[in-house]
């Protein structure tokens, strides 16, 4: 175990914790297209609930990942886009989405394989 | 919002779940360099417990991402290393990784700025 090995993991733990969370991705990803209304995003996002999409809306402009402008219309309309920060991650994220999407099968038929050598011989 | 998005955002929510917790990257990332044993991992990883370093490490391997070796020697010895699937990742990880490194202290600075923001006139 190398030293930079350590190095990578630091600060790994303490940022990803806000960023690599599934919802997280999913806004940030679902976002990357340009401003979008909190009603997209809870369509985007396959199995959100309006409360976890809220909670993680303020986390991430706290974060300094999104901006959250309002619009002084009748009703207010309010739209989110990503900082430049969050931009920036974006073809990392398009890097994780695009793997996921590759090795789905495979992951299922791994974890298929591993609960079957799992189980008790009869 | 375009259909892109959406398709992007489903197998998200589904595999991330499983690839992209804190403990779960911090894993991969240290694995990355070579096999390794528990005690490295444990080391590598700041903030890791024992129970959560077990738990993440049975969940990777039944997902296809971890191979556990064990040699017949006495005390028995295990060494965990990357599966093909796993280091097709490791570029998108590190990736990750460099941008937490870069905007850790942009991140602290945003969260200071929304607080202060959100304190109520005195």
């Amino acid at each position: 175990m190398s030293a930079q090995v350590s190095n990578e993991a630091c600060p790994l733990t303490e940022v990803l914790d806000h960023v690599a969370g599934k919802w997280s991705i999913g806004i940030l990803v679902a976002a990357a297209h340009g401003p979008v209304r909190f009603t997209e995003l809870e369509r985007a996002i396959a199995g959100i609930s309006r409360r976890m999409l809220t909670l993680n809306l303020r986390k991430l402009e706290r974060d300094g990942l999104l901006i959250r402008t309002v619009y002084p219309t009748v009703p207010p309309k309010v739209e989110y886009s990503l900082t430049p920060m969050a931009r920036e991650l974006h073809a990392t994220l398009s890097g994780l989405v695009g793997w996921a999407e590759r090795h789905r099968v495979d992951i299922t038929n791994a974890r298929a394989a591993y609960d079957a050598a799992a189980e008790p011989a009869t």
